[in-house]
């Protein structure tokens, strides 16, 4: 009989393992990591991999002695997990607004030396007041919106405007520019998504280029995603790179990226078998970040989810004379990586079928 | 300067709560309880609320207090988090399937009164083996398959026959069944909902005589929804509803149940201001269940959601004239509460805008 902790699970086959829960294979892992780790080692731009995709500071030790140049983050609380893990080199591609988050970022800077997104001279006149009044710096970046429309200022005169204003301000230190190309990194077509990241990027370094000649020094422009990092990682005027999800990978993501491999799954178990051809496991909505899609089952051809939509639940369709019992296991790939690790505590690391290890998902449920 | 830890926010105004943080409305969550206790009060069905839909025991023991008959739960994590806090009349509607979450409910059994759902030969022989071993006794409700299409065996003779081996198995105790129209919960016309969850019942019901009439009492039927309270609620035969959403309230539930209020909601800041019509604020799929569809603004008339994609962003589509800067707040209601209520740690308990209480969400990622 196992424990019902997952601590101690470790030297269990998986098929012993209770589920749900998230699986991390140790081999594709590493194998993920080198491989991106690789493309960077002869370039000028570096790899500064996102957080969000595993929150696990396991995983983060791999990358930076993979040679990551330091971690993104989107939450403030998530750079908190990572000062806790000993990183100092943060970037929290996002905006930091309130007095409540202000004032945690400024004791961060006391033990890290974190970066942020800025796109607002509010935002500028309030990180600026507080931390000269506490005597420490902030480093930020000018968000520009390179066509995602979501945060950011436009590129040339109005990213030169907020850009001159933060220079001009005591406690934050300009750094540099950041652009995402987020509506671009999902398109199936691989020469169409290299044209039009590269079109999208042309305006951001023309910014940097912009404020360079007006006499302000640009130390980091930075963007990029798993699905672009081949182009935004070899753009001139580039310096960093956020990919993520290549660690862990998803299916979404995997269409996309095919030279990674699927590290993350979730195991489930067969819990009802109401007819000959269709298993229910004992996952579902709550179990699995599904806004790319259902997840797929992994390893058993012509077996696919026939209903996801229940919380506890999902509707395997399996293939012909398929003997699965109630009790077997199943395995699910996500659609996406990135919710799928905020709903789960820790990953079970296997390597050859045996449970090798459990690593916290220290960044799950850091909201603010 | 307020904390950074919820529980040190009672007396703030809610202008002053860090964000995202998930709000419960003091005032309408006790309406919405005692609204829905009130149509049980002279009913020969009594009410069951399910946790699943706020995972919460402080939300649990005002709905004890307004005279529940016990708490449904989706997991047996759930289970044991009902039990940790003094609830001893528990129904898992749910298939407990394996060696570890089996014998985690037999020393559950030890200290509450667990019932669970049974819809396989092969689980009542486990469950019956592994009680009697340990001299307990489960209460098992057969599960029947009332068009759903999920977990469950069919109604009449094959329900009977589950029922029969149940019956004749030591260390189990037959209880009665369960029957869940959630195929029928979201009709938005009601008088067809009505018809076809009484339609759908019918079956379940003549079930239950049958079994009565081979000598086999049946104490509980349960099913149900906050969609179907109503009819189930009314229907000769039926024990015991089910329903979770009402309490909290979603706007999904809510469109089809006006007669609660909307005690949920999602406390954002808005962090960017990229347009004169668009705000960004700081929560996005991560914080926000959405599989019924984007979250709606609150309080807000001529405001929508402009685009919800990304993890931790929304964005906004303002009303004309509305000026709203960078650090204001927001409100918005989520399509689905039970998955809303998984993502997030604590409810922010407000009367009149000021922060009552914080009520810890117990049951929130307990996946096993």
């Amino acid at each position: 009989m196992n424990s019902t902790n997952p601590n101690n699970w470790k030297g269990l086959p998986l098929a012993e393992v209770d589920t749900p829960s998230l699986l991390l294979d140790a081999d594709a892992l590493q194998a993920n990591i080198d491989r991106m780790a690789a493309f960077f080692v002869n370039r000028p731009s570096g790899l500064r991999p996102h957080f969000k995709s595993h929150k696990c500071t396991k995983i983060v030790r791999l990358q930076m002695q993979a040679g990551a140049v330091g971690i993104t983050c989107a939450k403030l609380g998530e750079a908190e997990v990572l000062a806790d893990a000993g990183i100092r080199e943060i970037l929290i591609a996002n905006q930091i607004v309130g007095h409540v988050k202000i004032a945690r970022l400024i004791q961060l800077a006391k033990r890290a030396a974190p970066i942020v997104a800025v796109d607002s001279e509010e935002n500028a006149r309030m990180l600026s007041a507080a931390a000269s009044a506490a005597n420490v710096e902030i480093r930020a970046l000018v968000e520009v919106d390179i066509g995602l429309n979501r945060c950011g200022v436009k590129s040339g005169a109005p990213a030169l405007a907020l850009t001159r204003l933060i220079a001009s301000l005591p406690g934050i230190k300009f750094e540099g520019l950041q652009g995402y190309e987020g509506h671009l990194v999902d398109l199936p077509d691989e020469a169409e998504r290299a044209e039009k990241t590269r079109a999208a990027l042309k305006p951001l370094v023309e910014t940097r280029r912009l404020i360079e000649s007006s006499g302000i020094p640009v130390n980091i422009v930075t963007g990029g995603s798993t699905g672009t990092y081949t182009f935004t990682g070899d753009f001139p005027g580039v310096d960093e790179v956020q990919a993520g999800s290549y660690a862990a990978m998803d299916w979404y993501y995997f269409d996309i990226r095919p030279e990674f491999r699927q590290a993350m799954s979730i195991l489930t178990t067969v819990i009802s078998r109401p007819a000959p051809d269709i298993a229910i496991v004992d996952v579902g909505r709550k179990g699995v970040g599904a806004e790319f899609g259902p997840p797929r089952v992994k390893d058993l051809p012509g077996a696919s989810i026939a209903r996801f939509g229940s919380e506890e639940h999902a509707s395997i369709s399996l293939p012909k004379d398929c003997n699965m019992s109630v009790g077997d296991h199943l395995e699910l790939i996500p659609s996406h990586g990135c919710t799928t690790s905020n709903l789960y505590r820790e990953f079970i690391v296997h390597r050859h079928g045996v449970v090798e290890d459990v690593w916290p998902i220290e960044g799950s449920g850091q909201m603010r």
